[in-house]
């Protein structure tokens, strides 16, 4: 006889790791401290009035399902973004998505079986193993380190991994949460890998707007490897519109999307009132980018020069995306964060960081390393760095 | 070494049944045929101004990520609407999802393993074939027959299908595809069964307020067997706002809600314009659904007098939702509505339903028999029952 229990997948699937931190967070507030968020990666750069006015302005009687690939006009819309991006697919290449996440989620589901294997470059999006674990994959991480700036690991490093169940490599470019943007060379080691052995390469490009040094160098550019690769992505960043849940899964390969298209019919439609904010974005000025790339970049700068002033601190310059890995003189990240919550201030101020074992999947990797989200104003960012610069000489657990 | 092919589960996914229609109504429409859509369930009726109101006049710089679960202010509205329909729950037993299709993917995740076994009740919605499928869980149906009018089968009937697999049953109430609304003591005799097996009941009440015949019994009503039930719910037909996508997952199971959490959070938060559309919803006045529900009754009215005055047509009048199963003197459902767009029209018009067999998981069956949205005016009705008349009389394939 069965018993009421909640499924393996379900015990197996991931707390938020932030999420463990927000009770401290809550009562150190609540004690009337500040907490300057930089733990997590929702921007306080406004969503452009144009797109929510379109929402606004809408006219429509009946809130009907849109098509399950969304809107087609919507589609031709992205179509004119990618080619403005020197990306070159199909209004039936393209899917909208409820958010990147769901994105990420088809292309699972749709490319791996349970057992099947997919190597991420380590630390990465903690959200990959939720999805990982749902369609019953296993994730097998490929460590990069913060002394190479969380470079892409070397080809034979890869190739040590791959196994009779590799199916996919997955990656974040610029990359949540070091940073990192990968070379135009990086890109062709990865389609080298994947033409080699067959597998899929999954491309979250969410903040591809986001690069303040070099250029972004899309998996879609790749020759050869138009049907291994996958493009999964989102408005939530580019737009500060997060809430939305508006993301687009692109691909050339026709059994993939045919594949992800019947997930997509069990699901029925993507958002509706969404769909026309995201549309309307396709219509903002092409400059709209350079105001909230010249404004981030202004963050990193502090963030960044702030944090490597500081004594037995290192965070490499990180080219793209609105996050710094650190490495910081301490024992243990989770122990280091909670303490900053509940048992220091600085001028009754304090801030929340996101420890960085989260982000790997190799145990006992990142205990001494924090992400940091530079998604506060320049002004915010120098009061927490003040907090932190002041933490690091009192915390107990020092370690230079 | 791997190949590049999709998954197996990927390729189980089944097409939307309707679908394959699609392609021979548009040819009918590009031949200047009225097609007359009894075939899917996209009311007609507008969705209330007030609740498009809300986000017209929304306030807000940032559209953030909401809270995982959906936005605290909503769900407590939503306890308020519950309470109505004489349901208690709270806030924190209550996940906002992704409409009624995330509920249902979030229960069958959390709560069936692959290999898992689902009673269903046939015939049923075929999305549940899809999301089982996700989840790599079996789907076993019962069935239940139109000569019965559709009504819950035996609960002997239930005990030889349970093995030591079955982990829950799932039943839609009143019902899609046959309109069926199950009475107190249905309800109680599925609650003798998930209690003595230890098994889940998903209850799927997406079409709770269109009730024509006897009053709703939800699932949440049912005393001991609160660990048991979780309601999988959704603003879609309640408030004609399909395209929203905005639903609920609620259960007293502190454990499954938790899992369910975990899941929500993997995919960080349901459509944030769309919560402002439903939690103005809950603030509609209390008798916003006798309009609606006068309204559907004259068309199921209309749409079931009309069927059973035809020779060989048995239709049983449904109690709740806004769909009819129909037996008709036929062959072949699939060929008969294909040559109704394909060979057929009266005075330009054909109509466009959907062929049973799509809704049961056993083969063969339903062959003959149809379903019918009644989601259009009774005029349309009229002149769609004037079209299925004349064309049973012309059908090569009758059989009476």
């Amino acid at each position: 006889m069965s018993t009421l229990s909640i499924s393996k997948r379900g015990s197996e699937m991931p707390e938020s790791p932030i999420r463990k931190l927000v009770p401290y967070a809550e009562a150190a507030k609540a004690r009337g401290i500040k907490v300057h968020h930089l733990n997590i990666g929702q921007p306080d750069i406004e969503t452009p009035p144009a797109i929510l006015d379109a929402v606004k302005h809408m006219h429509l009687k009946v809130l009907e399902y849109s098509h399950s690939a969304g809107n087609e006009s919507y589609r031709k819309k992205l179509v004119q973004y990618y080619k403005r991006n020197h990306i070159e697919v199909k209004p039936e290449e393209i899917l909208i998505t409820t958010g990147g996440s769901e994105a990420i989620l088809f292309g699972f589901m749709a490319c791996l079986d349970p057992g099947d294997e997919v190597i991420i470059p380590e630390p990465f999006y903690a959200n990959y193993n939720g999805f990982a674990i749902e369609a019953g994959a296993k994730v097998i991480p490929i460590t990069s380190s913060i002394e190479s700036g969380f470079a892409l690991p070397p080809i034979k490093d890869f190739e040590k991994l791959i196994t009779p169940r590799t199916k996919a490599i997955i990656i974040c470019n610029p990359n949540n949460p070091t940073g990192y943007l990968y070379s135009r060379e990086e890109m062709e080691t990865l389609k080298e890998i994947v033409l080699k052995h067959n597998l899929y390469l999954f491309s979250d490009e969410a903040y591809r707007e986001f690069c303040y040094e070099g250029t972004h160098y899309s998996a879609m550019l790749l020759k050869d490897a138009e049907e291994n690769v996958v493009l999964m992505d989102t408005i939530s960043k580019r737009y500060s519109a997060c809430g939305a849940r508006i993301g687009a899964f692109v691909t050339h390969n026709k059994l993939v999307i045919q594949t992800a298209l019947k997930l997509a019919q069990a699901r029925l439609s993507p958002p509706g009132l969404a769909q026309i904010l995201g549309e309307a974005a396709t219509d903002l000025p092409v400059d709209y980018f350079d105001g909230t790339r010249a404004e981030y970049k202004k963050r990193r700068d502090t963030l960044v020069s702030r944090l490597n002033a500081m004594e037995g601190v290192f965070c490499p310059n990180p080219g793209g995306a609105f996050y710094a890995m650190a490495k910081l003189p301490i024992d243990d990240a989770e122990k280091f964060c909670q303490w900053l919550l509940e048992d220091f201030s600085h001028k009754d101020q304090t801030l929340m960081m996101a420890p960085a074992p989260g982000f790997y999947a190799t145990k006992y990797l990142g205990k001494n390393e924090v992400r940091l989200a530079y998604v506060l104003n320049v002004q915010d960012i120098e009061a927490a760095m003040d907090c932190l610069e002041v933490a690091l000489k009192q915390y107990p657990g020092k370690q230079l």
